[in-house]
């Protein structure tokens, strides 16, 4: 601690006079994102390892709190009734995007109240997709001010993005995730079995973060992706050999992008390229777009943006979209009116602290920042792609 | 990052093959404690200096979201519109024990919302007591997952304890700050001049904050307690030089106890003296106790309960009691039942991860830490401090 004092008494009529001390520390976290398929198996001892006391000498009797995601629990119910003992709780959760608020963790906190979990030896364990994840680990990181939980993301989305970083949150009226928190989960559990079950609309909706690692910061991974695009569905309900190199390396991309800019002091993020304007054409009407493919209509136009402005080719900008097309994500949709285009730059210029730093790419594989783009340069790349859908030009 | 994979594929079956990933940063926090009164005189620019833009370089024009209690806008509206120029907003919350939860804190979301903050250049102000700054802190560390502020406590309470360390949180239903953050001000500015406003209970009720430092770190500051017992108050409320060094003493102390433990890793923790029963009779019936009186409750019977065990001698435990008294705090009430003593050591073992470390003194100055007390003992030391208040033997 740093004390500093002025040669006099603090003075209460001069503000040049005063005392301070400053208070430094310093928090490490380590976190582990492990592939780990069979989770739920009972001969499985990995998920109830976790963050145990057993390490600490103390009695760990597997006592656990457990939220499930009720469709999850649909699927799921028979393993995990039978994996966890009878100290643990299953409490169902019914989260998605339109209960993912500060209700459902409300909720959550009513559940960690009437289990009287440990504040520290007892990790929650959430298992469902990214709306459960983001929701119980926003809800674990403000319990007590913070026990520890872990993330097992049973969603192709949770699995190579939601569940690995460290960010939770909900939304706030129409406002996308607005209040959250920076909360390492002890570990990331990653079981691509999940996807087995997983709807293919939602399969669709994961690859679309995939495809942006590809994009932003690898060619290899882009090449991957248009090799397969037609079958990769299929590949990622069965845990293919080739999905699981897909997933593997978007993942690797996706860490190495996250781990020197954990809390986001640098604001110039890459894998924020297709989070400009999907928040508020994704929450505009909740029931019509998924993340995923908010996430693929922001990628195209900031796409478009970049082509226009001659930072990429045009034949890098043409095999995105094309691509984007072929993995049966949307290119664009009718909730990008200019009101809503203009809400979404205004709100990015508050979230990125007075800037747009505007993630568009410069080739397969490489990105590059705008700050200065306006409304009808947004609303032309939105007409151009309009025009490509409309005349059946995606193929 | 470290990354370790078996010589083999994941395997679908086998848990014995994984491959994992080590995700590992560091989180560096500095925030100043100024002493620094007459902050809202307008010739004073410490307050829109904090955390300004200026130093990156970027406009600012002291556009800033400013939450005062009401209590506090009744006395210093004049200097606060006065202070904030135009560009700023002025929200008023009514922030007292019983709306300190999970509504206030939307309302004060709301509020960032509407005001449309940026996200790391324009420091929310929170200016009021403890419950305030406990609850306008908790909205700046969720909303966009943490932007800055700044506490300007107006309470001793918050001077000495709340508006000093990085904890921030709401109640939630009967449990007291149940949820809550870590999250560090850019700094906390002290200005004791707002005590010459504060009812005399308030004052006395920041003392016993003071009192806690004293007996778990400082002997002299102990002395210099007793010495001043009875002229305290009014010392505080005129802010004369022994109430400042008294304070300043304590500041000292506190921080010297949180700097090495911010985040509470160890939760062995002196400052928790005071802080093992009275959550419970503190929210049993909100209107009747303060914070610090509950405080002071807490510290006669982990005192007593010391005195009992030989651990503390009788001459040093009767000094405390006494001391506690002469400052015009409570020793005991009535709602120090059976069963609130009984919930408030089931839940402090639940608090403090599987163990009571219930922090007793073993002399002035100096404390243990205790995990094995019965509710007997509890109940035997209430009722020995009830005795003393009955027989008048507090004097
Ligand atoms: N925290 C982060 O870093 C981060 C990153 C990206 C996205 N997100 C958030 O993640 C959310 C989207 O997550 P999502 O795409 O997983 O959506 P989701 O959580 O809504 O899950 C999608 C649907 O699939 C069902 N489901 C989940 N797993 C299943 C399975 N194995 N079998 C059958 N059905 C299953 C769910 O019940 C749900 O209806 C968004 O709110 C987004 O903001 C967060
Ligand atoms: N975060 C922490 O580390 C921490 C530490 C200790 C206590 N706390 C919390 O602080 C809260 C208690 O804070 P408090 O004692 O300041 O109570 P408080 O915030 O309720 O303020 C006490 C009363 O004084 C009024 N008031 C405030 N400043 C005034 C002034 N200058 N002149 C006249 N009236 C004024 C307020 O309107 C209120 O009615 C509790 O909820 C406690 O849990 C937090
Ligand atoms: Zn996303
Ligand atoms: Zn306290």
């Amino acid at each position: 601690m740093n004390m500093a004092r002025s040669p006099d008494q603090p003075n209460s009529q001069r503000s040049e006079y005063f005392q301070y001390w400053d208070v430094s520390a310093s928090f490490d976290v380590t976190y582990r994102v492990i592939c780990a398929n069979g989770v739920l198996l009972s001969s499985n001892p990995l998920l109830l390892q976790l963050g145990s006391s057993e390490k600490t000498g103390r009695e760990d009797h597997g006592r656990r709190l457990v939220f499930v995601e009720s469709e999850v629990f649909r699927f799921y119910s028979e393993a995990i009734n039978r994996f966890f003992g009878k100290g643990s709780r299953i409490a169902i959760l019914n989260a998605t995007e339109k209960t993912k608020n500060l209700r459902l963790v409300e909720h959550a906190v009513q559940q960690m109240t009437q289990f009287g979990i440990n504040r520290r030896s007892e990790p929650v364990i959430a298992i469902g997709g990214g709306c459960l994840m983001d929701a119980v680990g926003f809800a674990a990181s403000i319990y007590r001010r913070h026990i520890p939980y872990v993330r097992v993301p049973t969603t192709l989305l949770g699995i190579v993005d939601a569940g690995i970083g460290i960010k939770t949150g909900v939304n706030f009226g129409l406002h996308k995730n607005r209040i959250g928190s920076y909360c390492a989960p002890i570990a990331a559990v990653l079981d691509t079995t999940f996807l087995a079950t997983l709807p293919t609309r939602h399969i669709r909706n994961g690859l679309a973060e995939v495809l942006k690692m590809a994009i932003v910061s690898d060619a290899t991974l882009f090449q991957l992706l248009e090799s397969h695009a037609l079958d990769l569905v299929d590949a990622c309900a069965k845990s293919s050999p080739v999905s699981l190199r897909i997933i593997n390396l978007s993942i690797q991309r996706m860490l190495e992008e996250l781990e020197p800019n954990l809390w986001e002091h640098d604001l110039y993020r890459v894998v924020d390229f297709g989070h400009t304007f999907s928040p508020v054409i994704e929450m505009f009407k909740v029931d019509r777009l998924l993340h995923g493919e908010a996430v693929a209509i922001d990628m195209c136009i900031s796409t478009v943006i970049a082509a226009r402005r001659h930072l990429i080719d045009i034949a890098a900008a043409d095999r995105i979209i094309a691509l984007t097309n072929r993995m049966g994500l949307p290119v664009i949709n009718s909730d990008c009116t200019a009101a809503n285009m203009q809400t979404a730059l205004d709100d990015i210029v508050k979230h990125r602290d007075g800037l747009q730093r505007i993630p568009v790419p410069t080739a397969i594989g490489e990105a590059t920042f705008l700050n200065d783009v306006c409304l009808q340069e947004v609303m032309e790349a939105c007409e151009y792609l309009q025009r490509l859908f409309d005349e059946g030009a995606l193929g």
